[in-house]
């Protein structure tokens, strides 16, 4: 897996803009580079030291191609522990092939997605939950999924681990050695100490597991169904929700054409919000599918908004309102739903006294007033567990390590069975082996090609 | 003009990718950055040489924003001539961001559009047309338009100008000189002297001015107009025409909605093929506004393409060919026209002996072959007048360069009648004086607040 080659990326997105950075990163990137830069200053760029920027032109033959500024990091200090250039150039596409292509012909081979990653990986820059936390946290969008990537890639996740492992694998050794003296029937490994460490690791190990739920939807955004026919004010609501200071409004198309998803962050919290039809008896057909469409998305949600405009309340929409809301709870029991009365200010205060007697728990807002948008927020955000989040405790968004996880519990559980019914020690062996076996994969430790290839595949090039 | 404050902005494309810049500049840039920076080091940033990279994180009070690599630029030596920051993070838009907001928190501004290579200018780093042929530079998408660009930052323009200024300007002082010593008559100026200079500057005015044709088709791409009905083969040809080893094909909408260009590089030059209906004779309304949309668009090409499928030529339908070029031949006798049968390796060789004698000058073509392509491209390089290119001749490609050389001519053209008419110094005087100006106006030795303010506004911000 390991390769020497050196390769070439355009590290910087795609598109023009005021300056584009191409990263050069191998055992012969300065060699490749310094006969293609003409420093201002006439020294030669590989005479240089580390971590210092020149400025000057890259050089195709006699032709300039542009002026610009070269970064050198030279022997392993730099991000892939591999001599490193950047070229700093001006941002046209046109100037970005054209130095590419340069280095291309001089030696170099285009990188791989995620290569320089990959590299920063296997010469030990990053192990490997730290290399997939940087894909995350260059597609983090919010707060929160920020700093749960943040603190993976800075190692907190891996630390955990880690020093798990090697508590374990000390006890490993220890009842591997008592397997060489199977004669003489000793304990090396203190089994007292041996259950409290198995039981501190299944807690521990039950913890990672459980924040991966909130964990996955804070990486993804937390569904949220908004449930009610049109007019009835979900735009104004999803604007009044928008968190003035750092809100993000995107139309992002969803999995059927018809559905469109507004992403918004709420206190550091990203939540895609899913418009639905509402849901009355019908029998036309058409509409029906509508209705089949709106459970369905009501199935995906973590939580349900009913939203009713209702300054068009009467007695009779009143009584459908509750018929609809009975059906949707007898359906989804579990499901969280807020039932959302819009336009209040529209009501005078007997009107909104009769609606809260017959709605049980109806939540009063004017999106036109702000009247009730803060505590909605604040019901939003109490769906999501974000207990660990204040706590900074570490929070599995991967699926690869939540796999892990789960297999290496199932493994620590027996052990836990073995110590309990007094297993022999070349039979719990197995078990702990295969329990650091699932450990190692988090971090790295342990990996195949394969993997390896599926993981950075999923990076885009230059990273 | 010159504002002291310090200014920052995103100097990548926007979007995500593996690293973004955001670039610092004003005489606070380092101490602002200083503290937001704490460095693996353990070093103070402001402490650090100018033109060295540190690796560390940005703080936001205890929060970590991200692991980064800060570029230090120290005293008047940076792209602006002012201390400057930039700073490589992880490319997530929410990053980007983040640290964007901190930094204004801290006292930066939002820089405007273009406005560090404003400042780069205001410091004298660069002239005023070096500082436009950035925004050019960025913009360039073929060899051509980026040699020009290129030339124009590397001052090639500017020194022409300046010189010839200069020489002027020492005359203007003799000439102006005689004024204080008109009673006695005396000549310090030599009139021989002057009139060579006077016809130099004449001639390179009218260079320059002229170049300006080919360098502003050059910078927009040659619009050609291909004429032809539906499936006579305009993709395949396209495809065809097409420089193997760097071809940028895009679509870009047009000024009509219904208007699609496709842009081609051939031998470094961006064609603009603009696709037209036929012109046929038609009695319906609709098809006749086709044909005037036709007619609109070959009045804006400066070559145009008659594309027929020669497999489909019967008697009536050469006829009927042989009338439309006619036609188009009349109405712009002056316009390149270049007949093209497409898929000839269709036909016998009889029929293509009876096509070629029925109409002159045809070019036989099979995109399918590639039969006649290299030849058609380069019927469509002569169309460009590409020796000033090819001698790395200074050409003009700016409007603003462009109305001040044919100004500067005016001028000059009047001290020229001065000079032969034996005009009075003092009158003549006036007359250089206006020349100069224009000359300045070029290179921005003269220039004016509302004029600097639309230059850079055309920039990208960041640059």
């Amino acid at each position: 897996m390991i390769s020497q080659d050196t390769i070439v990326a355009l590290a910087t997105p795609s598109g023009a803009g005021a300056i584009a950075v191409i990263r050069v990163s191998g055992k012969d990137a300065i060699t490749i580079c310094s006969p293609l830069f003409r420093s201002i200053s006439g020294k030669e760029l590989k005479k240089q030291k580390s971590h210092t920027i020149h400025l000057g032109h890259i050089i195709d033959e006699e032709r300039v191609l542009d002026e610009v500024l070269v970064s050198i990091f030279k022997g392993s200090n730099s991000y892939t522990g591999e001599p490193t250039i950047e070229i700093s150039c001006h941002g046209s596409t046109y100037i970005q092939q054209e130095i590419i292509q340069l280095l291309l012909r001089k030696g170099c081979r285009m990188a791989d997605a995620g290569e320089f990653t990959l590299r920063a990986f296997l010469n030990g820059k990053l192990d490997l939950s730290q290399a997939e936390a940087v894909a995350d946290l260059i597609a983090s969008d919010s707060e929160a999924s920020h700093q749960i990537a943040m603190q993976q890639m800075r190692g907190g996740f891996s630390n955990e681990i880690k020093k798990l492992r090697d508590e374990l694998l000390n006890f490993a050794s220890l009842i591997e050695l008592e397997l060489d003296f199977a004669e003489e029937d000793v304990e090396f490994a203190d089994r007292t100490q041996f259950k409290e460490l198995i039981a501190r690791i299944t807690n521990v190990l039950k913890r990672l597991i459980d924040s991966f739920a909130v964990g996955n939807v804070i990486k993804n955004g937390i569904p949220v169904a908004i449930v009610g026919e049109p007019n009835v004010g979900k735009s104004t609501l999803l604007n009044a929700l928008l968190n003035e200071e750092r809100a993000i409004v995107s139309d992002i198309a969803g999995t059927t054409r018809d559905t469109i998803e507004d992403e918004i962050t709420i206190g550091g919290i990203g939540f895609r919000f899913i418009d639905t039809a509402g849901i009355r008896d019908t029998k036309d057909v058409v509409e029906s599918i509508g209705i089949q469409k709106t459970f369905e998305k009501i199935e995906q949600a973590k939580v349900v908004i009913y939203l009713v405009d209702s300054s068009l309340l009467t007695p009779d929409s009143l009584k459908d309102l509750k018929t609809e809301i009975g059906k949707i709870k007898n359906k989804y029991p579990q499901k969280p739903l807020v039932i959302v009365a819009n336009k209040v200010d529209k009501l005078e205060q007997n009107e909104i006294d009769h609606m809260v007697s017959e709605i049980e728990n109806i939540h009063l807002l004017s999106a036109k007033s702000g009247l009730g948008v803060e505590e909605l927020q604040n019901k939003l955000l109490d769906f999501v567990n974000t207990g660990a989040l204040r706590n900074n405790e570490t929070i599995v968004t991967n699926t690869r390590h939540y796999d892990a996880l789960l297999k290496a519990l199932e493994e620590i559980q027996k052990v836990q069975y073995g110590l309990d019914s007094g297993l022999s020690g070349d039979l719990m062996a197995i078990d702990i082996r295969q329990a650091l076996y699932h450990f190692g994969e988090i971090t790295g430790e342990i990996s195949s090609d394969d993997l390896l290839g599926n993981i950075f595949a999923n990076f885009c090039i230059g990273k």
